[in-house]
């Protein structure tokens, strides 16, 4: 039986998942494929106790395997953009096929990395990238590729999910959420990249891209963490009828795409609200199939390696086929991607969860909702609430409103923190009304 | 540029979506494609006032499209399996490709088409087939590829779901229910196939067999439909923390694979519960991945021609392809197909709610407990409720069991059947524990 060659560079948590999957289900694979896939040279600085690599070459040097003539596949698990991008375009120059779960290197360097592909007619398959597990890239460049896709918004960071779903269920402080989760393993020693949405900011890019067809552009991405959430504010959502997510949201305005990460309120009659600890869930919703959701493990070894090996897969059945009738990398053909408008964050049309701390005064609600008004800013629904958790003479006023443009909530918001009587700390939550 | 050119057999709901998609989206596809694909030939009986085919060639006679050399794709959407497999066993032989959304005949003949495909170099594509706009295929065989699937689990039916969601919500009787699906047209004037589950059915044994690699063996899938649930029924289980949906389930037990379409209960904490109205949803778990879920519409003209139309690209992107090379049918290499032991269903082992009634009379609780006790089945809840419903001296005892036999339960349910005081119909509903 024929055989096809891999290396893996990085024997981490991904890589050594990616291993273990390859090995314990390689009869499996075979009777999917009709082909060996051999692992035939590993790099990785230090061994992976989780990865039996014994019946393996392995090289401590991870150039080695890039540079070994047998390698047809190189699977890029080592993270991060400077080396791994060396990595990578020698490797494509040398004329092998790439596979990779690296979000930042496909987010930031994707659209120059593609073009290199093409121009060495080799492949570069990124499934495990985005929501690990999950087939998401999958379904949206394939498997919707009859619509016109209108929007996107995801539960894509398992980290941020599983901090949001603890501080609800126990209502417990953001901090010590964070801490638990470091210690389970959950979350990074240093977890900015998570909790400030920078790598929901990377895979949301990715999203974008092939949901339009436009190039990437990660750095136009709008993005906000969830480290001033309180439970609190969690415990006022559920009043309203809303959970708070950290969602990617990508979308077609009027005026262009819309590419931002922040907390969200969302109706809990909606089914995204109902994603869960780390788990990690995509809604795409297309012109003519309507609303469509991908749910599943967005991190870990096996999950991720699950996509990496499927994409593995992917790779070997498309190795004979001629470049130009592949699916494109960006779901659309390169000379068809368009440089859309981005919607700056100002034009953004949302609905808001606003609290405000008041001192109990009579006048100052109507005069917060006076300014409103004044803002073209309708409210859906106020909440206030006598002061049971100050210690002091004030009192929190919970106000939803409509969809409003985020440049004139900003504007409103200015000048009531500016009102007698009104505390300059306004929380703002951005909400998803259906 | 190069352009593909596909017929169109039957131009009802689905055959108006499918042109309409093609039409209206055209550039967008082109787009992505880098080919044109232009509708050459329509063959249906009728016109459909919603699909505009004036600037199109349209026959009256279906078998003009099937016989015209220059369709290259034909999409087979008449429905039924006695035409329709003529039909499209005539468009293989002459070397077309065959894009079909009928789950009744690939559950039942895809055995014999895929064999006749393979030996005229030809695909089929039959993600529409299967849970409409969900690329659920596309997920099973692709993108969990490096998966040994243990288990799938689907809202497969959306009449059947409505029809539960409405009965649930409204504490309507099935009957009415119906009725009123029928008026609103999402029920069949004659809804056997969905009530009764014979439709989940062909698309269980299609979801199967990918998922196994096993032949299509849709006479083995055990079929009980929802007629006989009550809103009753449907209380009592959410008294006990559970939803009742109509599940199609295949999973691999100890002895062999298990096919299955039931009303079952579900946790209300498990998301599948959550699925509502005429949505689908399909639970996948791998080995590595995990669980994994796939959520949208399963029905209707759009969703299911999205389907059809990203097959249509499919087979585009594959035509120039070696057929040795393309995604196997049923996910496995044709000649790595396992047919497995079918579990018979006595020796399925689930969670069982039980409702009795009975008359209002000591020792009635405790010869029913007895019974279940003797073979071997554990009670995990008791509701006895006074008697507030029933006219007579009778009071409904509801019983939630332990994973148990299906033999078993048939046999204690038998003796409680011929007690003293024991009304003897019986409900019995399957249920998943967690």
């Amino acid at each position: 039986m024929e055989s096809v060659k891999v290396g893996i560079i990085g024997l981490g948590t991904v890589g050594g998942g990616t291993f273990n999957i390859l090995t314990d289900n390689a009869s499996e694979i075979t009777r999917r494929v009709g082909k060996n896939i051999e692992i035939s040279h590993i790099g990785a600085r230090r061994d992976n106790p989780l990865a039996d690599t014994s019946n393996h070459q392995v090289s401590r040097d991870i150039w080695a395997v890039v540079n070994d003539p047998d390698v047809q596949i190189l699977v890029e698990l080592i993270g991060g953009t400077t080396l791994a991008k060396e990595l990578v375009e020698a490797a494509i120059e040398q004329g092998k096929h790439i596979v990779t779960a690296n979000k930042a290197l496909i987010a930031e360097y994707g659209n120059e990395l593609f073009a290199l592909a093409k121009k060495h007619h080799v492949q570069i398959a990124f499934e495990a990238a985005v929501a690990g597990g999950i087939p998401a890239i999958k379904a949206l460049r394939e498997g919707l590729a009859g619509n016109r896709i209108q929007a996107i918004a995801g539960i894509i960071n398992g980290t941020g999910n599983f901090i949001l779903t603890e501080m609800e269920e126990r209502q417990a402080k953001f901090a010590d959420v964070l801490k638990e989760a470091q210690e389970l393993g959950y979350a990074e020693a240093d977890p900015t990249f998570d909790v400030e949405g920078v790598d929901a900011a990377h895979k949301l890019a990715i999203l974008a891209s092939l949901a339009f067809g436009t190039p990437l552009n990660f750095n136009a991405v709008y993005t906000e963490g969830i480290t001033k959430i309180t439970p609190a504010d969690i415990d006022y959502a559920r009043e309203l009828g809303f959970k708070i997510k950290h969602l990617g949201i990508a979308q077609r305005a009027k005026s262009g795409i819309e590419m931002r990460v922040h907390p969200t309120l969302i109706p809990k009659t909606r089914l995204l609200s109902q994603v869960n600890g780390v788990m990690n869930a995509i809604e795409m919703e297309g012109d003519q199939v309507g609303p469509t959701m991908y749910y599943g493990p967005g991190a870990g070894a096996l999950p991720t390696g699950s996509a990496v090996v499927a994409d593995i897969i992917d790779v070997v059945r498309q190795m004979a086929a001629d470049a130009s009738d592949r699916i494109p990398y960006q779901a659309f053909q390169d000379d068809q991607l368009v440089d859309e408008t981005i919607v700056p964050m100002d034009e953004v049309r949302t609905g808001f969860y606003i609290r405000i701390t008041a001192a109990d005064e009579a006048g100052v609600l109507s005069g917060i909702t006076r300014l409103l008004s004044e803002h073209n800013i309708n409210i859906q629904a106020i909440i206030q609430k006598p002061n049971d958790k100050q210690d002091d003479n004030t009192v929190p006023i919970i106000i939803l409103v409509q969809r409003s443009r985020e440049g004139d909530v900003s504007a409103a918001l200015e000048k009531i923190a500016a009102l007698e009587h009104v505390n300059s700390d306004i929380i703002r939550i951005r909400a998803e009304l259906n």
